[in-house]
């Protein structure tokens, strides 16, 4: 297997590492910054450097697309994947907008091509633990399940534009916490949400709270801040 | 000063404890319950015991009533101070019925008599410690306030008539920690509520999760369990 990635900020040098340490060699970059691209291509001894994502596509001698821009790439990238039957992998939040994600997982179905989601918090040791603990019985029935993720690590240092962000901490890390509150807990049934800014020099909200009721009737809470 | 003090459940001997600590005697004890009130009236020396409420305030010779009963006993005896002129201090919560309150408030008012109620939470001194900090800048703006009072004491062995009650929880624990929250955090203008049935053998919920926003914009959680 080979895969080609699409942008090559904080994130792409991390899965690139990623698909180097099971043995699956990255043969093509692309980004639109030709500096960012070259770099990245030089750093890794990548051959195949592209501005050009329909190009990259158009050339082929890939079997996935890893898809590891910023937010408003994911569309276009994932159609263009899907268009070209090319099984394709994208970095989370998926979209802003669920009428995106419900365009994007509409052609992957149609073209039958298979289609996932960087969502790795959920398959991190403590969780997969806790899982194995709910599964065996260990702790009894679950009725309440906390995760709170309370910093002011310097997130901006690595990626500027989340200072820009219209939404940022519900899609930066709301997204992890809620999809290891659905691995945890099961389906949701209600969700309250509360945002804030805390920061004055950000543009999106910095600090959230998430009541959630899940289907089993067990209630969840995630707190999470970067201010 | 005097006090007379009706209910003598599980909470009066901490009252009457309380007023001797402060030097006021409490001069007349009443309940329903004859058994109960001449317990009462023996283990703290009190000669004047009356199963009969009305009786008591009519007899006088006291300057506050403290009414210690279960929660349905709270609006008759509230009104009965109003009527007789009483100073009137009351067990929380108030009521389960907000309009039970306003016309508690509403006698004590026209009757222009003293009345409070028994929330002592507040009063703690870890409390008082943090909204010093608050008050004294120490800490920078607050952002969120999360109280967690989560717990398996067997509160049915000393309070049987909770097992029974309809609103539990957020009536027994939820109105000490939504006052506390109040204390921190300013005055409330959201608030969403989760309430469980985690424990078979309970008729209301003994599981809480609420989320709250203050005026000021910042955060609040409370979670409670006696499950």
């Amino acid at each position: 297997m080979r895969v080609a990635l699409t942008g090559c900020g904080f994130w792409s040098r991390f899965q690139i590492a990623g698909w180097r340490e099971i043995g699956v060699p990255v043969v093509a970059v692309h980004s639109r910054n030709p500096e960012r691209v070259r770099a990245t291509a030089e750093r890794f001894g990548i051959d195949r450097a592209y501005t050009d994502l329909n190009r990259m596509v158009a050339d082929g001698g890939f079997d996935v697309l890893d898809v590891c821009s910023d937010v408003p790439g994911h569309l276009p990238a994932v159609l263009l994947a899907a268009q070209a039957g090319l099984p394709v992998i994208c970095q989370k939040p998926l979209s802003d907008k669920p009428e995106e994600v419900a365009r994007m997982a509409e052609a992957c179905r149609s073209a039958g091509i298979w289609w996932a989601v960087h969502e790795n918090w959920r398959f991190q040791r403590p969780f997969r633990v806790m899982r194995g603990w709910i599964d065996g019985g260990e702790i009894g029935a679950v009725y309440r399940v906390r995760l709170t993720f309370l910093q002011s690590f310097p997130v901006f240092d690595n990626q500027p534009q989340l200072k820009e962000a219209e939404r940022f901490i519900l899609s930066d890390l709301g997204t992890h916490l809620l999809d290891t509150a659905r691995y945890l807990g099961g389906e949701v049934d209600r969700l309250f949400c509360l945002a804030a800014r805390v920061r004055p020099d950000v543009r999106g909200e910095d600090s959230a709270s998430v009541l959630l009721r899940f289907e089993s009737g067990a209630h969840g809470y995630l707190e999470m801040t970067y201010a």
